[in-house]
């Protein structure tokens, strides 16, 4: 009897474990703690790919867009590209020196991080604008892709492209082993998140909509043809611009829309306007301990950088956008935390 | 004896049929004539997609670019969406009766072909702003869609979207069966294109590149947010836009491009310039039985209408592209043939 019982205990609690291993490799979000948030994600997910449900959209029309900045990875204490911009304006300076006494090119050779962090929004374009352009694509690319594999984050002291947030890396996988096609939907340069969307986020650069500068065609002394990044704004994709982009880009009006700011309310109210299912979904960056905390809907101090009003925050609530908060809804943040 | 050889024959003959019918299965362009052009475009296909091959490339680079006009399509004696325009004018001289007197809308409700047909490029950009834009992009889309569904060429007396090249259409599938990604880069109306090419060609909105205009953000009286067509030229995908086209909607260099006409020059010279194997083909409109002879590369008239002059002729030669003969190559045009 004695035996018997032992036995039965150990099957008990071999099927429990079996359950706990089988559970574990059927959950789509395991870095995402139990709770409504992670619930409304499976459930429409379930939704919109069965086809016996009123709900169920077809699988051409799964388009899922993402802002980045804040919503796939940090935005904290500055954008990444802007900290790019400023880290590229001494190689600027060594090949066009007439720049080197001139502002803001100057305050920003000075080192002077105070300064620096006081420059106007209008400087901030005047160094994007020549850090960005009037070089080839290629060479562009080249440029960019030395520098984000070299780069680190001050606080971490890892590579920008660690500190990606593992809960939305794995809503991108469910999406996509879903049908979904996952789209980045960002204010930054297209052609700077290009250059590391793919190995990042497993997101092609055709898949990549962004603030878009115009390119002009051309030929090199033997006659070779280039693309030459030009000053030209094409796309601003914020605002009222990222559901102008996504026109542009894509051509459908997304099922699936995340963001993080007052950058993002156009994109989310034009993705909730569309007929049947529609997710739309804010990261609330409430969590200073494991990342930041800001926005002034939860009394957050308000940083400039992804604002989160108490506008905002009633638009979610009052259209049916889910608050996604960082602190409460994310088991882990970083996909190293796993390792 | 005799019986046994009867049997023998009856094996053979049954053999050949069988071997008949599995070649026919196998070969991916039937609509081809055998010969060096179909030649060139399966051994560019086995050799990119053979891991073993110094061709190989990996498949998330395999993109194919088409334009539209005279190489997926029939573009004479007019480009369908001109027509498309200049049918439009009534119902939009009924909204706007201002422009019942005013030229050049004046010259087209007149129904006088030959004034029409001698409107100047100015006029014609005047007539395809007004009908183009100004609208919502649903109701563009559900008024283009409504034409394209009842439209008919005036020759064929088929819809538009049968006068598609069935040998294209083969090679559209063959190479997205071999992981290609098939994308449209057209001098057409983005949005235009956009309507009908999932239909007609399996070519999903987001793979459509084509001259675009920009859209604005609003809101209806309801506060349902929607998309207006504004009269401002963001791409004009022509010419030096092809490739520029190219860059900013895919972000990459197509391995494989097809094109017909001087507009399409720059997109093939951009995907040839490229590392590795490229394939670039034009379209060679020279056969008048079966569908329009027009291009002075070949002593034909030039009708205007994708122009194939003797410089781009020239250009093929020397840049190792692959000029298909319309007469010649394709054993069929049009899928209605097969049937």
């Amino acid at each position: 009897m004695k035996h018997k019982k032992l036995k039965t205990l150990g099957l008990l609690i071999a099927v429990a474990v079996l359950s706990t291993v089988v559970t574990r490799a059927q959950d789509p979000l395991p870095s995402w703690n139990e709770g409504t948030t992670k619930q409304i994600i499976i459930e429409f997910v379930k939704a919109t790919t069965d086809q016996s449900s009123p709900k169920f959209v077809p699988s051409e029309e799964r388009i899922a867009t993402f802002d980045q900045d804040g919503t796939l990875w940090v935005e904290h204490p500055m954008y990444t590209q802007v900290t790019y911009c400023l880290e590229r304006v001494p190689a600027l300076v060594e090949k066009k020196p007439e720049l080197k006494n001139r502002e803001p090119f100057k305050t920003v050779l000075s080192g002077n991080r105070e300064a620096i962090a006081k420059l106007s929004q209008d400087d901030l374009m005047k160094i994007l604008a020549a850090t960005l352009t009037g070089m080839s694509v290629d060479d562009f690319n080249a440029e960019a892709k030395k520098w984000i594999a070299e780069a680190k984050d001050p606080r971490w002291k890892r590579p920008y492209t660690e500190l990606t947030y593992q809960p939305m890396k794995e809503v991108m996988e469910y999406l996509r082993a879903n049908g979904y096609k996952t789209y980045i939907v960002t204010g930054g340069g297209q052609d700077f998140v290009r250059v590391y969307a793919e190995q990042t986020y497993g997101i092609p650069p055709e898949q990549v909509v962004g603030t878009a500068g115009g390119t002009k065609y051309g030929y090199d002394k033997a006659g070779k043809p280039f693309l030459t990044k030009e000053p030209k704004l094409l796309l601003n994709d914020n605002n009222a611009g990222k559901p102008e982009g996504i026109h542009l880009m894509i051509g459908r009006r997304p099922s699936v829309a995340f963001g993080n700011s007052t950058g993002d309310r156009q994109m989310l109210e034009y993705t909730k306007a569309g007929d049947g299912a529609r997710l739309a979904m804010l990261v609330l960056h409430d969590d200073a301990e494991r990342e930041y905390a800001y926005g002034p809907a939860q009394g957050l101090p308000d940083t400039k950088v992804g604002t989160f009003t108490q506008a905002l925050y009633d638009e979610a609530k009052k259209n049916g956008w889910t608050v996604i908060s960082m602190k409460n809804d994310w088991k882990v943040i970083f996909p190293f935390e796993n390792k």
